[in-house]
């Protein structure tokens, strides 16, 4: 038999060698066949981890494509009905508004009848579930197309309603990311790995982020900023690699249909580039930064309260309650309204798409050096050269129209925002950012006509400048990131204004941050979210708070001599999804823990006749009842910093406290929560 | 006596509210202090870490300044030198090479005679320090003034020795965040709170590289990846404001000496901006990514190899050891003979300074082009505007110089990277990849000289784009970073190359991180320095193997009722610094841990009346000698994944591993280590 084998091995060998041996140059042939095996092993040896980042990315950019076309088109339909429909004051008003109604209520009735998570932007939820929290049924698969033809529907009202893409796309890609993981796991049969997941959920919000602005830079930073406390380089360079390849893949299908001669960037500036600003322009930039710090604070506050109104007043909580789509339809309606261009909306640049807000506001010239002494009329169309125009009017000038831009479009976004559709909160607040600075820098070139003399030479000040300073140190100030800067780079394809603009966005930062939670973070405090507060300012006192002072002590154990009859109890009494296992009553060392689930599989499997106080937790143990080992304890003496910093970069849930081996206490986020605003609210004393 | 001190009090508080009475507006003065007095508050609420950081930013910023002036002026001197000293070849020759020969060989003495640990870049000493290991003396301030000075004596050298600025920078950086951080605890007589200086030397590091680059973001970035392999948010905020701080301050200086308009970035490039590549050109960009990996896996073998031979050679480790100047200044005089113009200089552009090689490499016209018809004569003197016309030659071509540039520098660099100086290696691979990224441009200039034709419209290819995609993927495949890609942009100004350099940087980085160690970690390598390696791949293989497999079980406890005999045997038999405590000889229930110190002191101390086998540990411990809490413990099951994780995440030095409540074993990083080798080469079975 083993002759056998031999034999059928050698013909099955000889055969090639032979022919090997035959053909020219056996050895050359050879070697490059090595050499090619050796390259195959190599390209696989990457694992699979690399070509599914590859196809996230592509998938993602392919999605943002086909939802930037399908936009422009409805928008296109739109601007060519309100063109055509005559000069009908009431027909013009009633196309005008009629459309974002429509889709708006649309886009809130039919994403909200498929599932309530598709609302809003996502991000919030998505922090808490990076933070280690489970939340149900948020990442299904099932969300997607609702959160797709919703989150179109929002986008193709434009610059009417007002909200932007960044959010929910983060919220897609991560729901892709991780329906992808599912069925690569069951495919191979793998038994989930969680920590992995997290490392995927991580690369899948970067490629959000970079799909929608075509800036892998900031878009891995800008999602490692918002959603985690702590990263691993290991990640960071899995997010380099999956933004890269969504960015690629998104501006190539632009080149491709022609909308560009090559890859660019978004939304490309051309400022002058060998004297972009002068040294005594940095302290303007630095004191926008300031305004724009404060102004967020206003906004954060406001936003805040107006939600938490929202939640609590009897009429409008009733009408969300039963009817979404009206009481988006007539929020859309008063904003559409508000924003018809004959009317109100000639002071607020509404003619004007999203991306030609930003094109416009960051435009190189100084309007108002060029209105100075002449006076353009309003174009009765759209002038795709001049989008400026649409700022100006000849009697409130463009510091009236900026101005009366702002005001507005403060309390009409934090209206927006209630909205129960899928919509992304960023882009506003990054034009609204634009607008400030806008404003300031035109009124910086009104006060220095000359500009500001700096070695001989005098440069006019660039308006555009400050309002690229203004959206990034806004938008920074608003979700609490840096990374903003960046962004502000990357969209226009310039770093000229590199110092100025890091500047403005770190004053910006250090009021926001003194003042008022974040965006999301504000979000997650209103929703009621659970999440890990910051130990603020890493005061020396947190380390002084040790684990003894704030664990939960009423813990329940089960001995392995605990009677059969008291497991029973405790289980049907508790609703706890694990015990803590000790050794037996007496001593109380910990082992390890069991399963709530499995305890009350193992219960039922028992035979009834056994009589009570007989059997003991020991005997179900030996019959195969699961136990889990404890793989990491903390003691009483633990500092809560410590603590901290375990649960925030190891993602835990709880953990149990042990003192000389025996379980004396548990911790989980909950506590830590407590004893944290403990630490920065100390309870009064009794 | 009561009555009195409420008089004192009222006497005390009246006269002012009288005053603020008697004065206008009181109301409004009162309010208006009051303001002043919350922002006040405010202000120094942040806490003297933000004031900490921007004093360490603006200091590093003015040494970076005043050493660049220095290294300008003895340049300058050299230069003069060598022009005025008449056309005699000899002495033309003597006075190109004596002066580097000098500068190096007493860079080398002085460094060296003052502290070992000046020689070299410093990163990878940090990284193991940043990663929890205490390198005695390392950090000490005592080492500054050496570095200092070595380091300006290695610069002055210029071109000739070809060696940087980053890494000594960065090492100077902690030094002094270290030292100032010393100085705080002494004058406030806080107790030292490690992780709060792990923070502030991560900082320092982004600082260090951002005050010789200007390069805020970069900074922060390339010295995350290079120094650790996870990241707080938090650290990186106060990273960007410090380095934001230095960088700001060190473009400052350069505008108040009039040297530049207005803060501008370091090597500014005029690329095309409207269509600065085609398409296609993706492909060229990312083979020239793939062959800057390549080549930087055959320079980090070839250095790491030749490092490796240094340190065995019989002669040259005598030569090292013995005579260190004699060693610097025979390779200088080498180096030097090699780069002498009129000789083979000629060919290396060796009259250009390392930032006019940056200059000239990223200039935006094609040299193939230029010097197709016309030949330009080789000048005698250096021309400022036409800096590139030191790499034609009419004979070689450029192509002949850059590859014969490519190849002189590929060993002069590995040489110059074993002298015994303060040094910087990473702007010489900066130029390298500058030069390969150009030849590589040139190649394809003069392939396609009507430029790739896209959209109707032929744009000639810029060499100079290749230049920088070449020098941030060869860098970033030498330090196994991606930054350099937003460093070649920080350094430029200019971010039009946006997603071509980042995925060249993407193509080297995959090549290199799959063949080679990177730099750093080599040099960690060949100095045996301790360090704790990645679970490569992450493979799920890693989940499998638990603490228990690979802990350390010979650990040696002390019980609580262990003869004082015993005790003392124990003490002089063994030199661990701690032992753990155990509550009795047989229940080896973990305690805590007792410092060796404090056991020696107590033991001392102890009256020597006592009679054997009477008195026990537990009377010592009685007796005032201090016992620490175990705050964490690993139990035998933990994975060695986990355990991975946790002793990187907490910089830990070792845990004790509990079965039980018992001490069982105990792991460090070197347990650790051999357990994650053991996993790539799985030990041979006996």
């Amino acid at each position: 038999m083993e002759e056998l084998v031999g034999l059928r091995e050698g013909s099955s060998g000889s055969p090639v060698s032979l022919r090997e041996l035959w053909g020219p140059y056996p050895r050359v042939r050879r070697g490059v066949r090595g050499g090619l095996e050796w390259l195959k092993q190599k390209v696989f040896r990457v694992g699979e981890d690399w070509y599914f980042l590859m196809t996230l990315g592509v998938l993602m950019a392919l999605i943002s494509y086909t939802m930037n076309f399908t936009i422009g088109r409805v928008v296109r339909a739109h601007k060519w009905l309100y063109r055509e429909i005559g000069d009908s004051h009431l027909l013009r008003y009633l196309s005008w508004t009629v459309y974002p109604v429509a889709l708006v209520s649309f886009s809130s009735g039919f994403s909200q009848s498929i599932t309530p998570f598709s609302g809003g932007s996502g991000l919030p939820e998505l922090k808490t579930i990076l933070s280690g929290v489970v939340l149900e049924d948020y990442l299904d698969i099932k969300n997607f197309g609702a959160k797709v033809a919703g989150l179109t529907c929002t986008l193709a009202t434009g610059s009417t309603i007002f909200l932007g893409k960044v959010g929910p796309f983060v919220h897609l890609s991560v729901m892709i990311a991780a329906y992808l993981g599912r069925v690569h796991t069951k495919a191979t049969g793998e038994s989930e790995n969680k920590s992995k997941q997290n490392e995927m959920l991580v690369a899948a919000a970067a490629v959000g982020v970079a799909t929608v602005f075509a800036a892998p830079f900031s878009g891995v930073l800008f999602s490692i900023e918002v959603m985690s406390s702590h990263f691993s380089v290991w990640d960071y360079w899995r997010g380099f690699f999956a933004a890269t390849c969504g960015a690629f893949m998104f501006r190539l299908l632009a080149v491709f249909n022609s909308e560009q001669e090559t890859i660019t960037s978004l939304f490309k500036t051309s400022f002058r580039v060998d004297v972009p600003f002068d040294l005594p322009e940095i302290f303007f930039f630095v004191a926008l930064g300031a305004i724009c710090g404060i102004l967020s604070c206003a906004y954060l506050f406001c936003q805040r309260t107006f939600l938490g109104f929202v939640k609590t007043n009897r009429v409008v909580s009733k009408l969300l309650a039963t009817s979404k789509p009206l009481y988006s339809a007539l929020v859309a309606l008063v904003l559409a309204s508000i924003t018809y261009p004959p009317g109100v909306g000639r002071f607020l640049a509404s003619r004007l798409s999203m991306k030609e807000h930003l094109d416009s506001l960051f435009d190189n010239h100084s309007w108002a050096l060029m209105t100075r002494n002449s006076s353009p009329p309003w174009p009765e169309e759209l002038d795709p050269q001049n989008l400026w125009f649409e700022w100006y009017h000849p009697r409130f000038t463009i510091f009236g129209t900026l101005a009366f831009f702002l005001v507005m479009k403060f309390w009409m976004l934090i209206l927006a925002t209630t909205i129960p559709i899928p919509a992304g909160y960023f882009m506003p607040i990054f034009i609204f950012g634009a607008a400030i600075g806008r404003l300031i820098g035109e009124a910086l070139a009104l006060a220095f006509p000359e500009g500001i003399v700096a070695g001989g030479v005098t440069n006019p000040i660039m308006p555009g400048g400050y309002a690229l300073a203004g959206a990034a140190a806004f938008s920074g100030a608003v979700t609490h990131t840096i990374s903003t800067a960046l962004l502000a780079f990357e969209l226009t394809g310039q770093i000229v204004h590199a110092l100025p603009v890091l500047m403005a966005v770190l004053a910006a930062n250090a009021v926001a941050q003194s003042c008022q939670p974040s965006f999301y973070d504000g979000t997650i405090i209103v929703k009621k979210l659970p999440y890990l507060p910051w130990i603020r300012g890493r005061k020396i006192s947190s380390q002084r708070v040790i684990v003894g002072h704030f664990m939960n002590c009423t813990i329940t154990t089960l001995a392995k001599d605990t009677p059969l009859e008291e497991v029973a109890r405790v289980v049907t009494s508790t609703d706890l999804a694990k015990y803590f296992l000790v050794e037996s009553t007496e001593s109380q060392i910990l082992v390890g823990t069991v399963g709530r689930a499995h305890l009350v599989q193992a219960l039922q499997a028992e035979p009834p006749s056994w009589a009570p106080g007989h059997r003991h937790l020991r005997d179900l143990l030996a019959g195969g009842c699961p136990t889990e080992p404890v793989t990491l304890q903390l003691s009483p003496e633990t500092s809560l910093h410590q603590a901290h910093n375990l649960f925030e970069l190891l993602k835990l849930q709880s953990l149990p406290v042990t003192s000389l081996g025996r379980a004396v206490g548990s911790v989980s986020w909950v506590e830590l929560k407590k004893a944290i605003s403990n630490l920065t609210n100390p309870p009064a004393p009794k």
